[in-house]
């Protein structure tokens, strides 16, 4: 396309997968866009798609002067870069050009710290900044992805139209982008909204690993099961590329090409975050951070092959015990543990945020995230609808696990969760996310845990006090006094 | 005792519980020693103590300057104050008066990175800086604590022959404490004690809770269960204290104190950060975590009472199914349980350890550390022993559970702990610590892992890449047009 004869609506730096294909998806939806890269071929590729998928209103730039006076004032521009250092950078660039009243938009996975400190540095500019979770991968910038934009309101108001028509649309709920709060509450839900991704893949890995290492199931058999629960309670785009994945085939050789792919699992630092924030916030997420462990044990690959070799001369095998089990009842079994494990780990994942918009004044509302997340990003699935609904029924829900809907479903689903988690127990499987679900579950439900002895013992090594069961106060017994005089 | 002729040997400023004790404990190792604090009352106390308990050499001083000046040279001057922003405090009181070569030592559970910035400041001013973590509560404060110096090792140096003589003494093993290296690795290495004490703990309350609960054993039951326990592999001073715990009666009322006692956890901070630091490492600690996450969810006393509510109403109590159990043999297989749990939290603890030391380059000898631990400190335990033969055999030991002796420890106890875990479970018993231990375990020891699953998801869905197992290299596969493909 020619440079633009007026000025264009808005302006994206960063031109790399996300970048591109979010340039494009703002493009196609009538909003003429300005984007630059520093390595100008990102550019002139970026035209170039522009111009093959359907002559769209994208015009590139070489320098970034010209980049952001061809764009209306107020200026927008989104920037999709690393995070960290490769931000600032781009600011710096960006910032020389701006006027009082352009804003920037940082569309990256950001510490959320950051982006305070850059809507600081911004404001004395009198500029104004937006940290923006962008959710949903390649396929989701470019058709519709879930946005999680916080920090200035004004910013938010500029782009509120184009943000409304670029984000996922989903029937009856509209599209997945809703004003988060101030400061970096943008990219600190988008970080919990990984965390939980960490958690749901972590759960289908242990379905997976229960049903072809006890159950035997065969890749044609778990593709099967995959697509038929994604057809019930557990509709979501993560369960779909799961049965894709079995049905596909290895270009290399004979079988399936899941089975040669290595069990290294990489990570980029969100899910790290995210339970880093929850020890932070005294918030217990075990699912969450169950699947971290499992991220950083999957990498020890060498660790690992040395460990089954001691362990098997030591009399065990991988799977411990082989046991003659009913494939359709335990399906049906690891279904429902994989449902109630996931309850437990959004429940994380909501007080988590919730705990930090106590903390820093954001006034998140759950249940409008549970409503942007139902399309578009990665986590996307039919269950989310259930938690809208859970906080629609009560905003302050104390946790998840007490809304009548989920427990009646945890309740229904108990006895097979149990099964399931001592089976792949006994067979020396570990289903780490789901047995720490299951124990997160037992020690919320229960009023009454062995933590007075931990109290007890802290009183009686360091003096920490306790209080009592039947009356109010702080208490102290000198335990090793009265102790050493009944000994004697 | 009057003022001192001579100068005395060092000094301790901030004389609350631990440093009243510390001060002591140096003063009857025959070294002189000059005391102060803001509070002149505190340092009056500690003259009084210091005339009761033996006339000791201790000397008291209101002001900081006449306090510095008692003080031979070079000059050592122990603080323990409270963490953070005290501790700079009292190091700009006292450096007011100190010399070039003079020292100070922050005795507190001080953030590490808190050590090393001041370590550098000190520098600047020609003065060394020690962080020594100091464990064992009060008693051991007073008769012999563990203690882990680091920073800067002309100091260490200076006051080699007083910790000697103050520290913890082990029949064949010596006094409780080493050089732990450079900059804030003394306090790491105190953090981690800490982490692991909270792991101990909490896996200590779960085998009472099992006992308890499951086993319907009495308190008086469980103190002769305890007693007997600390009279085998499991001896240790967490688990003498438990004995004892068991056995006082309240003197509020009837019945025994631990009953009384609410089930409410406190705590300081070191375990959080631990939990943080195992994220940032890369290091899975689940035992660790586990144990921190239960005292999040034992402070959430109101919501869980609420919560017990909704799932009694649903048809279940406290403890799901009443099952007759083997006492005798219910208590050996918990037994069984804990020491193989206890062998993955400080394998996670040990290896923690290590990743840090690498990065700092501090050049930590994990075989050290165990020795010191052997005495003073509250994880103190037979069973550090055994963690000292292990790195004896072999110092760049993987993971503990590797070693040839905890691998057949843990073969030996694997089916008990299987049956302790899943007791638990059917029980609706939450055993965190247990279960998380042993899926860490059956995780570790495994070679293939479903982690190819989580890989090839992330390549579906965000073009991550996936290494394989037959051929070297990095590879990327177009997942969502080959599906298309195949279901077309």
């Amino acid at each position: 396309m020619a440079p633009p004869s007026n000025l264009t609506r808005i302006g994206l730096s960063g031109l790399a997968v996300m970048g591109q294909n979010l340039a494009l998806n703002i493009a196609e939806k009538g909003f003429p866009i300005s984007v630059y890269n520093r390595t100008p071929s990102k550019v002139d590729e970026t035209v170039e798609r522009a111009k093959q998928e359907g002559n769209l209103p994208l015009f590139g730039f070489h320098d970034p002067e010209s980049f952001v006076n061809s764009i209306q004032k107020p200026r927008v521009i989104i920037m999709l870069v690393k995070a960290g250092a490769p931000v600032d950078e781009t600011i710096k660039t960006l910032s020389a050009y701006l006027e009082k009243g352009d804003c920037i938009v940082d569309g990256g996975n950001e510490w959320y710290e950051n982006t305070e400190r850059r809507e600081k540095a911004m404001t004395e500019l009198g500029l104004l900044y937006l940290g923006m979770g962008v959710s949903g991968g390649e396929e989701g910038a470019r058709n519709g992805p879930s946005l999680m934009p916080g920090g200035s309101k004004d910013a938010y108001k500029h782009i509120e139209d184009i943000l409304h028509k670029v984000a996922a649309q989903v029937p009856d709920s509209g599209p997945c982008v809703t004003y988060i709060g101030k400061g970096g509450s943008g990219n600190f839900v988008k970080m919990v909204h990984n965390g939980i991704e960490y958690g749901d893949m972590q759960l289908i890995a242990e379905a997976y690993d229960v049903l072809k290492s006890v159950g035997k199931l065969s890749n044609d058999e778990l593709q099967s099961v995959f697509s038929e629960w994604n057809k019930g309670e557990l509709l979501s785009f993560l369960i779909e590329i799961t049965a894709d994945i079995f049905g596909i085939k290895d270009d290399k050789g004979d079988g399936y090409l899941v089975d040669k792919v290595l069990d290294k699992t990489g990570m980029k630092g969100t899910g790290k975050w995210t339970v880093q924030q929850a020890a932070e916030l005294s918030v217990a997420a075990p699912t969450i951070a169950a699947s971290l462990d499992s991220r950083f044990l999957s990498g020890l690959k060498e660790e690992r092959v040395e460990a089954a070799k001691v362990f098997k001369s030591g009399g065990f095998g991988d799977v411990l015990t082989e046991q003659e089990v009913d494939k359709a009842k335990l399906i049906d079994d690891v279904r429902q543990a994989l449902y109630a494990s996931k309850i437990c780990s959004y429940a994380q994942g909501m007080n988590l945020i919730r705990a930090k918009s106590i903390e820093k004044g954001w006034g998140i509302k759950l249940g409008d995230l549970a409503k942007i997340w139902k399309g578009g990003c990665i986590i996307r699935a039919i269950f989310l609808d259930r938690i809208k609904k859970a906080y629609d029924r009560n905003a302050d829900l104390a946790n998840l696990l007490v809304d009548p809907e989920f427990a009646k479903e945890i309740i229904e689903r108990q006895s097979a969760w149990r099964k399931v988690v001592c089976l792949a127990i006994n067979s020396g499987i570990s289903t780490p996310g789901m047995s720490s679900s299951l124990a997160y579950f037992d020690t919320y439900r229960r009023e009454r845990l062995p933590a007075n002895l931990v109290q007890a013992q802290r009183d009686y090594f360091g003096a920490h006090t306790y209080e009592r069961t039947d009356h109010e106060g702080s208490f102290h017994t000198e335990w090793f006094k009265i102790a050493k005089q009944l000994n004697n």
